[in-house]
Order: C-alpha cells, then structure tokens, then sequence
C-alpha cells in the first residue's frame, strides 16, 4: 500500500496491512536469529534462540494460512518497527564487550522482538473476532500464545543464570 | 556512548544504556502523544492518551530519580526501536481514511509503544535485582506495572467498543 493514499478504509484493510507487516517483520526475525545464536554464549540460550528459528518458521506458515483464508496473495509491508528493534539489538550486542553481558542483552533484545509480536498478533486476534473470522482468529491465538510463552522462557533463563553471571 | 566502540563492559554499563535508551524513548512518546490525542475520534480514547501524557510525565520523573541513585547524569542515547515503533504508527494513521478504523490502528500503535517499555522495564527491573539495586528496582516496578496495566485498559477499550464501531 502507497504511504499516505488513505488505502486502509476498513477493518478488513487495516487487519491486512498488519498481516503484511507481521509477514514482513517474521521474516526480518528469521534472518537476524541465526546471529543472534552466533554470538550468545550460554549453550542455554543458543538452543532457545534456535529454537525460535524453528517456530518462526511455523508463525510465517500460519501466517500464509491466514491470507489464503482471506484470499489475499501473501506478502510483506515494510515494517519500520521490528527495523528498529533489530537495529537497536545490532548496535548494542556491537557495543558489548563481555561474554555474559552480551547474553544479558541478546535476551533483553529478543524480549523486545517477542513484545513487539505479542502487541500485533494481539490486535489482529481483536480484529478477527470482531470481524467474525474465527478460523484466522485461531491461527492468531497459537502463535500469540506461543510468543507469551517464549518471553516467558526468556525471563526465567534471564532471572534463572544469565543475569547472575553477567552481574 | 558510541557506537561499535564496546563501552558496555559490565551489566551496569547495560543497565545504564538502556536506562539511557528508555529515557529518550519516553521522551519521544510523550512527544508523539499529543498527536495521536488530536488523531483519536473516540472521546474514551482520547481520555487515555491525555491521561498516558501524565503518566509519561512521571515515568520520566522516576528514571531521572534512577539516574540520581546511580550517580549517572540523567540523558537519552538514540532509540531506533522506538523511532521505528513510532514512524510505523504515524505511517498507518496517515493511510487510514475511516475515523473508527484509525481509533483502532491508533489503539494497536499504542499497545505496541507499551509492549516494547514493558519489555525494557522488565529487563532493567530484573537486572535491578540481580545488582542487589532495591530502590532502582522498586521504582522501575512501579513504571512496569503502569504500563502492563494500560496495556490491559486499550486491550479493554478496544474490544469493548472500538473494534465493533470499526468492523
């Protein structure tokens, strides 16, 4: 969609626009994880941040699921958002120079990836229930409910060790 | 601190940055906010938004409190996720033609800019209490909570009567 043609005029626009943002910014995520386990430490944290490779891969399926229910072509919107949270997480495992602080602050990073989906996929499981799609709102509550359980995991590895080495 | 120069060699140095990193990002949402005020159709949502404005307000005020306790001159470092969060919520509303529909894109933008603080007081919260920082602690629970709670309260207002005005 053209920025600034007034193109979201429903409900329905805006829940697709959104679906292409997550889209897009699922398969930013793909990409920047494999890096992220590159450069954590704790074998702990390596193993949650690959296996976070492999549910990515599954919310960006359920994601294509949910447009072929609306019949939308699957396709990314550019998402300034996740850019920046993944360009902030750049900059400062860049800045880190010790190996136990730099795990404290992948975990703080992938926390903010984590929340970031935690607030789309929250809207847009609002806007199919609201809409009546019950199918997708489906599909939005298992990757939602996989996200909460993921930051979860990611505050107890943090309160749990990382952070007891690292201070 | 500047970039790739790896200043962050302790978890208080990590502390710090990111105290550093939330202060510039509560300063460009308390920036932000009178705009989506003058965006929102909804008077409720309105309401919420003026009343954020406040509770930025006295975020800002407890981190400047933080600051003091470390000994550390309270100052911003660029925030890219939240320039990111923010530019993504000034591009969507200028798509939206439909005043309920931009109610409820401004309502998701809203929870996003909370999910992302709830994620970066949550880390400086447990990294407060892995330091044996109490007071630190006990001021950034106060500021975790607020937001978790207005997080819940757009969550609310969204499904109880944005949402279905919009769809």
């Amino acid at each position: 969609m053209g920025l600034f043609s007034k193109d979201i005029k429903t409900i329905d626009d805006l829940f697709t626009h959104t679906l292409r943002d997550v889209y897009d910014a699922e398969n930013q995520i793909l990409k920047a994880l494999p890096g992220m386990a590159e450069k954590a430490s704790d074998l702990r944290l390596k193993d949650v941040f690959e296996q976070h490779l492999g549910e990515t891969e599954d919310r960006l399926r359920r994601l294509e699921n949910v447009f072929q229910i609306l019949g939308v072509t699957p396709k990314g919107v550019k998402c300034p958002a996740i850019d920046g949270i993944l360009e902030e997480a750049d900059d400062v495992s860049g800045e880190t120079a010790d190996e136990a602080v730099l795990d404290a602050a992948l975990i703080a990073s992938a926390q903010a990836v984590a929340h970031y989906a935690i607030a789309r996929y929250g809207a847009l499981f609002a806007w199919a229930k609201a809409l009546g799609r019950e199918e997708c709102a489906q599909l939005l509550s298992e990757t939602l409910a996989e996200e909460k359980n993921a930051d979860r995991n990611l505050s107890s590895l943090a309160e749990g060790r990382i952070n007891r080495k690292a201070a």
